[in-house]
């Protein structure tokens, strides 16, 4: 008996030292250019970086608002590894001497207010966003020239797998928005709302919908003046950006909502049209849809706030109109002391004035797009089902 | 008389000085991140570089293979310049302390396989692809599995002025394919290829047509082992990728052009379908189109050879089907020995026996975008005229 305990012990040794060796065995980041080994990550979340900088003082990686010291090597590479990271996709840089510069191994994301380097810590749920063999959409690019903001604009907008064979069917829209710092190309490119979308309508967890992603920074610019012959196209934006919520309503309203809808075989009425929003993009869309419960009827924020019953109050069309109210948080965020208020305890209280609410919380992840992956995932399936 | 003639040789020097001025005087370059002063450009085609790195040893600007040193200011930043760069768009990057990095400041873009910075030296020609306030047409991101090469690869689709709502028209197609160490996306992020489009047609000056812009990467992957549980999806692409040619035209023949013609409005017939290339390009649509002549009606060939008397005697068809074949180079490459004998000589020779070519030179450019750019806007007029 006691031979067959050790037998057990033994068993148990090797595999928690095969699960470890397991845990730490890093691989290249799916968020790597084509080829790329480094940076490379591992299932604990750390991130390990490599770059050839023969004659550097010194190199770290910057990521999670900590700088992670490397190491050289004999032969001019520096290496080195971050504590664990939460999972899913991170912003990140390398500093080199104290510049402050993109990974040459990874893509580019735009964030912080810049195109910068992107990795992606495997997610346990990752299965929601992977590629997969199944019908896929669309996204395509709209550039347009904005009457109310005088200038060029970008849309992205990702139509269903079907859209263009299916020509006989009408389909409804959500206005899907970036957080503050990042643009219109967010949502595609590290929200993968495109692949969430293709394998929810595969397994026919969702209706088929279009999405319009467009910028949000709304930097209102003054008339020009006929006298001034300077260039307004290269100014940098403000951050915030004026008229970040109202400015930008005035587009969306009164100028990509018609233009997609003359594009695009949409169903052209508030019942079959939602907005949605991240952080930033979130409190545009409480600020929006308050004040046009008439042009939508499914509204969602994720980490951007929540709708209180004092906002209800003060715009009642909007209880009255809005089928769904979508709110959500990553765990890590919620401190019960919300902008706007407590959100989970907004959204419960709206919910007993008789109003359908969801309040979703995104285990374990923080203020970063694997909460707002997953709460795309969360919402679409309940939109349009009226 | 003589204090007549002082007042123009003064005149003629403050002019001569002003204009002297303008030519060094430096602006953002137009491929730079929102708000990014840096890389700057003058007329005269230098590029000043800026960045800060207060801990480096050395900084480098590394344009066109040669890399221009830095000098670093008191602030910590680091500033210089390049000489004079061809008109048009270059690829480049910094190097610190040994370090190859993307600079912060420009955008990126798909090149020498690498997405890395980008500049753009003003062109005298550049309103063929500015951004106007004209139709524009729509880019749009296909991903689909390839079974040919058991991959998941991606395609961009440019879609006329229009296309969404003249519901009843159907278009020629033309395939256009990007160079070797690029992809999918230079077409329409370095090439402007949509711009420029959208400039011929709102001009009156191209018929409109669907562009359709694939990954011409072609590494065949072996079918796979089922006692082999390595993953194949991280494997280094190689250069050249095997198949460059014939495996990418299995692909683009059987998987690519039947779902183009069943996802759009495409007249599906050999006499609306072009195709064309820049140098790797070229080269793959010189194979491609001289067995498959039934296929495509209009060849461009852009900096990458040309069609010899020849080819066109193994390939009797081709002189029969053919429309049109265009090829072109940028003025500084031209050195009357290109791949496959002169290109020049080569294309009037097939004039001389009856085919309809056009032979077109880029002046003060070599193999670089502003030669591919200016070949689209020659190669489009002349496309689906019959």
């Amino acid at each position: 008996m006691k031979k067959h305990i050790s037998l057990w012990t033994i068993l148990l040794v090797v595999s928690t030292s095969l699960s470890m060796a397991q845990n730490t065995e890093y691989k290249p980041s799916s968020a790597n250019q084509a080829g790329k080994e480094y940076p490379m990550v591992n299932e604990k979340g750390q991130v390990k970086a490599k770059i050839f900088a023969p004659d550097a003082n010194y190199v770290q990686l910057d990521i999670g608002a900590v700088k992670y010291d490397l190491e050289k090597d004999e032969e001019g590479y520096w290496v080195g590894e971050s504590a664990p990271q939460d999972e899913g996709f991170h912003y990140y840089q390398l500093n080199i001497d104290g510049a402050s510069v993109p990974d040459p191994g990874s893509k580019y994301f735009y964030g912080a207010g810049r195109w910068g380097s992107g990795v992606e810590v495997p997610a346990h749920d990752q299965e929601i966003y992977a590629l997969k063999d199944v019908p896929h959409g669309t996204v395509s690019e709209h550039v347009f020239y904005s009457e109310i903001s005088e200038s060029f604009k970008r849309t992205f907008v990702y139509t269903p797998p079907g859209y263009e064979t299916n020509t006989d069917q009408s389909y409804p829209v959500l206005y899907l928005q970036h957080g503050g710092g990042e643009n219109e190309t967010g949502w595609s490119n590290q929200g993968k709302a495109n692949l969430i979308m293709d394998n929810l309508i595969a397994a026919g967890e969702s209706e088929p919908f279009i999405i319009v992603m467009s910028d949000g920074n709304w930097a209102f610019r003054p008339p020009a003046n006929n006298d001034d012959d300077a260039e307004e196209d290269d100014a940098p934006r403000e951050w915030p950006p004026r008229g970040w919520a109202d400015g930008f309503m005035n587009t969306l309203i009164q100028e990509i909502i018609p233009m997609i809808d003359s594009n695009y075989r949409t169903i052209a009425d508030q019942d079959h049209r939602a907005m949605a929003g991240l952080s930033m993009g979130g409190m545009q869309t409480r600020v929006i849809t308050l004040q046009n419960s008439d042009v939508f009827s499914h509204v969602g924020m994720f980490s951007g706030g929540s709708i209180s019953p004092k906002d209800v109050e003060n715009n009642p069309d909007f209880k009255e109109n809005i089928d769904l109210l979508f709110v959500s948080y990553g765990s890590k965020e919620l401190d019960g002391n919300g902008r706007f208020g407590d959100p989970r305890a907004n959204t419960n209280k709206l919910g007993e004035m008789g109003m359908n609410t969801h309040f979703y919380v995104s285990p374990e992840t923080a203020h970063e797009w694997q909460s707002w992956r997953r709460s795309l995932y969360e919402f679409a399936p309940l939109l349009f089902r009226n």
